[in-house]
């Protein structure tokens, strides 16, 4: 067990180097970078996609795909105009900082301002890696029901902010917003909490002042 | 590297170990175990409650609840009058055999001929490690989107059934049903396929007749 222990703090030293790399390689360029994490399906990929329309001109941003397998993603952001970069995990549940690096050196950053990281869906992997990011942000759809933040703290405790994704189908579904912001605020209570819906845009605007807030303060 | 990959067989090593005694027990108790794995919010616990009522004198099961953080699952199956035992994990992403092995010893086995675990919400972690289970089963929702089984295929090929569930929410979705049955069938061409909505019951029939095909081969 000792001899174990002490593995996983070499592997989690190697980590914490490639995330200061990123780090470095993002403040030399001057941009920030957000790391979306939420599980599969919560609507991850449809946020960026309408953020996208919303964000032309006020900002220069690319997207790094983190997925176990396909494209997908990152061809459905391609198709938005958005410039788009898939890297595959290799089966892995979490975009590593070391796999995140090789994107960075693929990318113009030069010509950016902010890069978004769409993790793999997932709400516990993701959350225990920093990759350099400035900000994680929590993707909660209320498909997935408000018990997630009290099942699952350890993201909106970490992340920076909640986006609350999928509310045009709250007319038909048994979520309890109530009792999901109070859970929100029970772990994270300070925190923006933003309420979209990426079909109808209800609720986007305020989701991209906050953006465009942590590109000037980035 | 070496020394990491030797420490990653030990560990997979006492896992087997631990998957093999979950096995012997539940063999020499003739209970079947069936190892429920899908997104958070995908709507395993609610498909147990809604099965249960089903289920009622038909067999004799109990739940083993894999989750994180609180005991609201068990707490939700108790109401719906099933025997349900709550397993923190202490912050991991999966259930481990060895956690499950201590719900095994305070289960009474001998009075049941079914054991369904609801691991924790994830499309990737549970999937990679044997638990003594009989079979997988996954759990995807409609409101996921349908590129779910081309995304995360390992859980898809090794599950023994899938169950598309929360059907009743398709006519206000995008989801293309042929595309993913399409997809499933390309990484699991002969399992069977359940499409089912917990709410109003439809399609459950069938999933109930497998579940009840498995408890006789079991």
């Amino acid at each position: 067990m000792e001899r174990q222990i002490e593995i996983n703090r070499d592997l989690a030293g190697a980590g914490e180097e490639w995330a200061h790399k990123n780090r470095e390689v993002l403040r030399e360029h001057g941009v920030t970078m957000l790391n979306l994490i939420g599980s599969p399906g919560s609507g991850k990929t449809a946020l960026l996609e309408k953020s996208a329309g919303m964000l032309s001109g006020k900002m220069r941003f690319a997207v790094l795909e983190g997925d176990i397998e396909t494209d997908r993603d990152a061809e459905r952001l391609r198709r938005a105009g958005v410039q788009a970069l898939q890297l595959s995990t290799g089966g892995a549940c979490h975009l590593s900082a070391q796999r995140l690096h090789t994107g960075l050196q693929e990318l113009d950053l030069g010509s950016l301002d902010t890069l978004f990281v769409e993790n793999v869906g997932n709400l516990v992997c993701p959350v225990e890696f920093d990759v350099g990011e400035q900000a994680k942000v929590a993707v909660l759809s209320t498909t997935e029901g408000e018990d997630k933040p009290a099942k699952y703290p350890a993201l909106f405790r970490e992340a920076s902010c909640t986006v609350i994704t999928k509310t045009d189908l709250l007319p038909h579904l048994c979520f309890d917003m109530e009792a999901c912001l109070h859970d929100l605020q029970a772990v994270n209570a300070r925190k923006p909490i933003f309420r979209v819906s990426s079909i109808s845009g209800d609720g986007m605007q305020d989701w991209i002042q906050w953006l465009l807030a942590q590109k000037a303060g980035g």
